[in-house]
């Protein structure tokens, strides 16, 4: 097994992460050593279960026949990689990730395209994050390139699995990588036995609503992430404290949270999605904002392709910042707000037609005339179905 | 099964839980219903293990024989408990546990007396503070009285597991009740499947170092708990993140982290306890001071124990507040600064000796004459042990 010096990784595989990681020095000295695609075990299913029904998919709740699994240790490192049917785990009750949540996972996509191709939509993006991610989570570190490559064998094992779509319902297949810390001792500390896993499943719109638009509950009393915490980190322990403030919301009559943060009411994310706001500025530009990677929302990669989509078409101004809820009142006052969306792996794009904040539910006029969230909805899909030439897909072979 | 509206739960059980819980009244809307102690099915290990040198303990690497588990589903509610031999758990790779932290744990201890006795300490305190979690975590709540019946239970199984300390050596048995959402589904929800278990095991002292004073580094950057977050639960959300601060820590020749707060860096936690100063304040009296139950610190049990023992002492004020870095810093120079200790149910008592502040380590006075450090220590041990007479301590039977 290769063994590369973890700066080197950091530097090649982490390079353009933005967000400035502290504790890199620290958590993970010395070298690692990654599992490689080649060495790949694989042992098929005997018994290949029904496919469900294309028009009837319910986000998270199909798995394909089979999974991928790696095991880790300190003193061993990463054992062979092993393809096999999915099956349930045998882990003992005292594991880290049942007590203290070490764990992480990835959100991933592939699609299968008119042309009947599966294609894998920037994986190695999802590789520096969850590279990233494993560093903070003080898991270990691999080769990303190795894990795609492994990906993709399990999804072209499984590859009747991957839905056709069609333009009204635009299902694909879910990729969720996720690695726990198995050593069974209690105790907060690093975790020296890890497992590394990778489920796949058939998808269709992440909520029940497909694309209807959604109604946020923007409440400054609840807070997903703050500044020296983990929050741009896909780290399980993002997640667990959301379940009760979306239950408020939903009270509310609300489909989701809209995340505030400060004293002024910035902006940041929306459920589990990075948002984009499209309004024209106080300086009169038509313009598209979202919340810088300060540290307080996550990386997303549609977030990211969205930006670059939004710089290359040239024709409005594509801004990464802080922004407030007093400007978006003002905006929408001034009728400069055009259209909100939230933007992430699992749903693409989600319009925002109302925010209830302070008590009052503000009127998003996104639906009114959708044309960037449309746009942002329709290039991203062109290029994920393979309709649009780019290099941002990768094909299983 | 009994039904009882959760309301009444939440005033009775909860009832002097000082945190206000702003979704109480959405998040577990209805009635919940308990397991029952008596209807527990109990099957005995046929193989045991042998008991590990009391001497030798590390904690949280022994397990005894045999643990509690209780299954629950949305539909049916509370399974039969079930003592059974200490098991893997069976788990889907897709359990919300491993992908979004839907897990919370408390940490107890029983105590082996030196008449024999088998004491568990404040054992309804540590329920109060689970079903506090739960609600918080959408974990399904039940009845505290009956998962404490179903405990001793366990530890009268497994009572020849519980030590038999002595002064040197505070050995005792730790015990873990954990709760993990095992719905084998994706998505950020509320899991329909929870799995409530305890595990139990004899413990030494928390630290390899024993009861060594130890050194915090203390740097605002690092931020554990924030307003509005879930740091005043017992989550395994709060836990995950601190684990590559604590190397930072250890890189700086420091055994823990002292969490600050706020631009005034306000003391709030020590690694995964409480923290006391003990000092002369500014206004001349002796004054044991923590921070307050404001949402940044761990309710914790010791905590509690120690501020109701320095009332009912009265020999100076005991007091819940905030603190900065500088009052203690200025303590340190006008020699004011008496001691300062972590207090947690895993190590009871820590004191500390030094604080890495502004890359000065600082010279924390406690193991010069550490009066009240040891007084606490050993009044809580008093009890523990049965030494002293205390209505704090629940028998087996």
């Amino acid at each position: 097994m290769a063994s590369v010096n973890i700066y080197k990784v950091s530097q090649k595989i982490l390079g353009n992460c933005i967000q400035k990681q502290l504790w890199r020095s620290y958590a993970t000295a010395g070298t690692v050593s990654s599992f490689k695609a080649k060495d790949v075990e694989v042992i098929k299913s005997n018994s290949l279960a029904p496919k469900p029904d294309v028009g009837k998919l319910k986000f998270g709740h199909h798995f394909t026949d089979h999974m991928l699994e790696i095991e880790w240790t300190e003193g061993s490192g990463w054992k062979q990689p092993k393809i096999c049917p999915v099956h349930n785990f045998e882990i003992h009750p005292g594991a880290k990730c049942f007590h203290y949540a070490t764990e992480l996972f990835e959100g991933m996509k592939a699609y299968r395209g008119d042309d009947d191709k599966i294609r894998v939509f920037r994986p190695m993006e999802n590789m520096k994050r969850m590279l990233s991610t494993a560093e903070r989570s003080c898991l270990p570190l691999f080769d990303g390139r190795e894990l795609v490559e492994l990906i993709k064998q399990l999804i072209f094992i499984d590859a009747a699995w991957v839905p056709r779509a069609t333009r009204e319902q635009p299902s694909s297949l879910y990729i969720r990588p996720t690695m726990i810390g198995t050593e069974p001792t209690l105790g907060v500390n690093r975790a020296t036995q890890a497992l590394l896993y990778v489920l796949i499943g058939p998808v269709g719109p992440y909520y029940p609503t497909g694309m209807a638009p959604v109604k946020l509950l923007a409440d400054p009393k609840f807070v997903r992430a703050w500044p020296g915490g983990s929050g741009n980190f896909k780290m399980g322990c993002n997640y667990a404290p959301t379940l009760a403030i979306q239950s408020v919301a939903e009270k509310h009559g609300c489909q989701q949270v809209l995340w505030l943060f400060g004293d002024d009411h910035q902006l940041t994310e929306v459920g589990a999605m990075n948002l984009f706001t499209f309004w024209i500025n106080e300086q009169g530009d038509k313009e598209l904002v979202t919340a810088p990677l300060n540290g307080l929302v996550l990386p997303g990669i549609t977030r990211k392709s969205l930006l670059e989509l939004g710089k290359k078409w040239g024709e409005f101004k594509v801004t990464e910042r802080d922004y407030t809820m007093n400007e978006v009142v003002k905006a929408l006052n001034e009728n400069r707000l055009l259209e909100m969306f939230g933007a992430g792996t699992a749903c693409v794009v989600s319009p925002i037609e109302g925010i209830l904040y302070k008590d009052e539910m503000l009127q998003i006029p996104t639906m009114n005339n959708p044309v960037i969230t449309n746009r942002c909805m329709k290039e991203l899909l062109d290029i994920q179905y393979g309709r649009t030439p780019s290099d941002w897909v990768e094909y299983l072979d």
